[in-house]
C-alpha cells in the first residue's frame, strides 16, 4: 500500500513541478526513517538533453533516501564508451534530460534504518546497475542483472517511478541514492579514483575471464585495448594467463607491454589476424562498434570460446557462418556482471594492485572526453572528480 | 616423383582430350595393381552444366582405381540442401559439368591392391568428402574435415589433379572411385537406400548431437526439418532426449511426433518462439537459408549451446548482439563429421533400426526434386535410384 501511494506521490508531483517536493507531503514516506535526509536529495549533474548536444550542468532531484538506501557522496565518476551510445541513441530512443554515468564512487553520507553494509563515512561504488526484483532465481544466485521478472533497473536512463524525474539518473553528478544491495563496499586500499572504472569496465571482464576458466599460461587474447581491454589484460594476467593483445593503435604497444600482455598485435589489416588462426585458448572482445568478428573469432582453438563485451551502434553483428563451422568457435556475448562478483573483482583489485590506467578530468572537460573516446584517444579511462560539478 | 608423373600425365590428357585416356600411358600407374580395372574408369550421371539450368545426362571419366582406392558401383544417391547450394552457385563459383551427390551407398565393384577395409561385393558408402592429407593431428583424430594442410576435398567441385575433369564428381552417377579410407562400411542390416542419407544428414547432425553431451531427459531442440532435421529428431530421441521440434511447416506435424518429438512448434510469426525462451538445454538447427537465428538461440537456457548446421544462400549470419548478452547462450556452426564418426552413426543407425524418411526417385525426377526440396515439399529425403541413370 505504502509503495503505491509513493508511487502515486511522484508521478503527481512529477506533474505538478519538482519544486513542490520539498515540504508536507514527503513526511508520508519518512516516517520510519532515524538518520537520514527525510526529504527529496537535491543533484547536480552533466546531463544529455537530446541525442546530438553537448552534456550541460543540470539541477535535478533524487528520492529521499528509503529505508534501505545509502546515499553517496560521488567522488569520482569514470566514463564508459556505453554513456555515450546510450545519450547518443544509438541503442534505443532516450528520455532527456539524462545524467549517464556508472563507474561511481564516493563516501556514504547517510543510511537507512534497515541498513547493515554501510555506515556513514565508508567507502562505496555503484556500477550499471541499481535495482531487480531480488526474488527471482538469477537474482537469488548473484545474477541480478539477468532478474527474470522485472530485468535490472540501469543506472541511468532507466524508467523509476521513485525518481522525481521518471528515470534513474547516473554518476555524472554529486550525489546518488541507491538501494544497499546495489552499492559495492570499496576497500581502504585502494583509492575511490581508481575503483570507479571497476565498476563497469572491471566487471564487465572479470565476469566473462572467470567464465572461461582457463589454466595458467593459456594463450588468452585480448581484442579492442580501451577502457575495458586495457583492465581485461590485467585481470587475465593476474589469473596467469599468456595475453595476446589486438589493436589497432600501433601507439598503444608501449603501454599495453606494460600491462603485462605478452604479445601485441597491431591489425591495421584483417590479415594481421591470419598467423593466429587456432591459437588462443579463449578471446575476449571489447570492440564496440561493427566489425569483422568473425575473423578474430577464429583465432581460438577448435572447441574454445569466443566472449564479445562491447555493444556496436545498431546492436547487430553479422558472422560469417564458414568461418564458425570450420574454426568450430563458441560465440557468445556477456553483460557486466552481479552484485557479488563486482564485489569479488573489486576487492581482488584492492588486494593485487590491479589499478585502471586513468586520467582524472574535470566536468567541464566532459564534452571533449566524449570526443577522445570515439576518436580512440582515451588512455585509458577518464574520470570525471565530481567536485568539479 | 610418380604422383608428380600422373598429375603431369593428366593435366596433359585433360588438355588433349578425355579419348586419349583409354591406352598406352595408363599403363604407367597401374603396374603396381591386380584386381582392379587398369584403365580410366566410365562414367555418367547428372550434371550441373551453370547455375541456372537443369542437371542433364553427362558422360564422363574417372581416374582408374589405384592400390588404396575401391571402385563402388552406385546403387543409391541421396539430393541434399547442399547439392543445390552449390551448383546454383549460392556458396562461390563452380567448375562445370559437375555432378553433385554426397550420400552415396553401393557395392564395392574393385579393390587396389593395398586395400583391407573392403572386399568386391561388400556395402559401400561414401559421405561429404573423399581426401584429406590424412597426415595432420586433425586428419589422425579422426576430424579428416578438419584437415589442416591441404584442407578436405569434397565429394564434388573440389580441385583434384587425378580426376580427368579436373574436379572430383559425386554421386549422382553410376559408379565412383575413391580412397578405401573415405569410404564407410554399410552394415548388412540396413538397406543401401536407406544408409544413403545417413553419409551426410545422418553425420551431420549426429556429430554436433554428441558433442553437446545432453543427459536422458534433457530438453533437445531441433530447428528445421527437412532431411537433416528429421534425422536429428530421430537420434537425439534415440539418445533419450526430450525433443522440440520447431517447423514452418503444420503439414509436417503428425511425421515430427511420428518421429518421436515430444513437442511440435509450428513458427508461423516470431511469437511462437517466446514461450521457449531459456527452456531448452541445447538446440540444433538445420535451417538451411538466412533467418532470424538469434530469437531461436535464446530458447536456449543460460550458458548452454546452440549449434548451426545449416549453410545460408552468401553464408552470412546477422546475429542481435543483445540477445545473445542476455541469453547468455553459445552459438556454434557444425560441419559434417569426421569418418570414424561417419562410421559410428551407420553403425547405431543399422543397430538401432534408425532410418531416414525417403522417397526413391527416378534420375529424371532429380530437377523436379530439386524445386521441390527448395519449395519445402520434400518428405524427408529423396533418394535417386542409380540403375535409372
Ligand atoms: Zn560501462
Ligand atoms: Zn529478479
Ligand atoms: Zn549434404
Ligand atoms: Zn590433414
Amino acid at each position: 500500500m505504502k509503495k503505491e501511494t509513493r508511487r502515486t506521490f511522484i508521478q503527481k508531483t512529477t506533474v505538478a513541478g519538482a519544486g513542490l517536493m520539498l515540504t508536507g507531503p514527503l513526511q508520508l514516506f519518512s516516517e520510519t526513517n532515524n538518520n537520514k535526509p527525510m526529504s527529496i536529495i537535491k543533484s547536480k549533474g552533466y546531463a544529455g538533453h537530446d541525442k546530438t548536444s553537448g552534456l550541460t550542468l543540470w539541477n535535478f532531484e533524487r528520492r529521499a533516501v528509503g529505508d534501505n538506501d545509502i546515499l553517496i557522496d560521488i567522488k569520482f565518476s569514470g566514463i564508459c564508451h556505453s554513456d555515450i551510445h546510450t545519450i547518443r541513441g544509438h541503442w534505443g530512443e532516450q528520455v532527456y534530460p539524462q545524467v549517464p554515468g556508472h563507474e561511481i564512487a564516493g563516501i556514504v553520507a547517510a543510511v537507512g534504518k534497515n541498513v547493515t553494509k554501510f555506515k556513514v563515512g565508508d567507502k562505496a561504488g555503484v556500477g550499471c546497475m541499481v535495482d531487480s526484483c531480488m526474488q527471482c532465481n538469477s537474482c537469488k544466485n548473484g545474477e541480478e542483472h539477468h532478474c527474470e521478472t522485472t530485468g535490472m533497473v540501469g543506472t541511468y536512463g532507466a524508467s523509476d517511478k521513485t525518481s522525481p524525474s521518471g528515470i534513474t539518473q547516473g554518476g555524472y553528478s554529486n550525489n546518488l541514492v541507491v538501494k544497499e544491495h546495489f552499492a559495492i563496499k570499496i576497500p581502504e586500499s585502494i583509492s575511490l579514483q581508481n575503483a570507479a572504472p571497476l565498476l563497469c569496465a572491471g566487471i564487465t571482464t572479470y565476469s566473462p575471464l572467470t567464465r572461461a576458466r582457463f589454466q595458467k599460461g593459456d594463450k588468452v587474447g585480448v581484442a579492442g585495448i580501451g577502457g575495458l581491454g586495457h583492465l581485461a589484460i590485467k585481470l587475465a594476467v593476474l589469473k596467469g594467463a599468456e595475453v595476446y593483445a589486438f589493436t589497432t593503435s600501433e601507439s598503444k604497444r608501449q603501454d599495453i607491454l606494460s600491462f603485462g600482455a605478452k604479445e601485441v598485435i597491431v591489425v591495421d589489416s584483417p590479415d594481421k589476424l591470419k598467423p593466429y588462426a587456432g591459437k588462443l585458448d579463449y578471446m575476449i572482445s571489447t570492440i564496440p562498434y561493427a566489425y569483422n568478428l568473425s575473423d578474430y573469432a577464429v583465432c581460438v582453438k577448435p572447441y574454445g570460446h569466443f566472449t564479445q563485451v562491447g555493444q556496436p551502434v545498431n546492436g547487430e553483428f553479422k558472422i560469417d557462418n564458414a568461418k564458425f563451422f570450420f574454426s568450430r568457435v563458441n560465440f557468445n556475448a556477456s553483460l557486466i556482471g552481479g552484485i557479488p562478483e563486482t564485489q569479488e573483482v573489486m576487492n581482488l583489485c584492492a588486494e593485487n594492485k590491479i589499478y585502471p590506467e586513468i586520467q582524472i578530468i574535470k566536468a567541464s572537460e566532459i564534452n571533449d572526453a566524449w570526443d577522445k573516446v570515439v576518436n580512440k584517444q582515451a588512455r585509458y579511462r577518464y574520470v570525471i572528480d565530481a567536485a568539479t560539478i
